[in-house]
């Protein structure tokens, strides 16, 4: 799958994947809604309930900014439109009162009306795309 | 979310979102097709057209043993639904002729008939079970 594709497919995606790493070399794993501006994904703490380590994506950004994010697409009837897209790239963890921060908050709010984002914004400036679909 | 019914919702979920950590210590993230046996979780390499790197899952494990997998259920029209369970355990590659490997792909046969496995079967003994839910 070229990078084109891949980043359509992603931006069109209303979920994803995202994975951080821990400081103990672990995966840390959990869906986001995310809106994708050029090569910049955006993410962001929102008010759904939380438990404390949910706020782990951010502190593990801090340690090692290597993140990626996947979105796929699965049919239980049709393997042969099976596709994923991953996009790997470094993060950056911007403060709510951040210029940057507010712009991403404004995209976010245009593509999620029932987000209310409350905390801390993640950017991930994507330096890989990667893709398959069965079907390709 | 308590772990009976993180393991029940696990368990039911048709495709996960497996990420190991690459020996550079970045996350690497596919989708796949499982199974959930006691408090282990089979995965296997398939027919599918892959990428010579479509192992690197594989190798990953070998080096750093940290296996996460993902399951979630997203609702646009509805926030109130989303829930997602995490699995953080220890992997292990099989080869094909292992008699658990052999057991796993019997189990992963009868859960996705459409699959035929043709490389490793990765083994993860969960040590963690996570999970939230909007509504719980």
């Amino acid at each position: 799958m070229d990078a084109t594709t891949a980043r359509r497919r992603l931006a069109d995606a209303r979920v994803g994947r995202l994975a951080t790493v821990t400081p103990q070399g672990r995966a840390h794993l959990v869906p986001c809604c995310f809106v994708l501006h050029g090569d910049r994904i955006y993410s962001a703490v929102d008010a759904k309930p939380k438990r404390t380590t949910a706020l782990r994506r951010l502190a593990n950004v801090c340690a090692n900014p290597a993140v990626s994010l996947l979105v796929d697409h699965y049919d239980d009837a049709d393997w042969g439109a099976l596709w994923w897209v991953r996009a790997d790239g470094s993060g950056r963890v911007l403060a709510l009162d951040d210029e940057e921060a507010l712009r991403a908050v404004a995209l976010l709010a245009r593509r999620y009306p029932q987000q209310r984002v409350t905390g801390a914004v993640l950017a991930v400036d994507v330096q890989r795309w990667s893709g398959w679909a069965a079907c390709s």
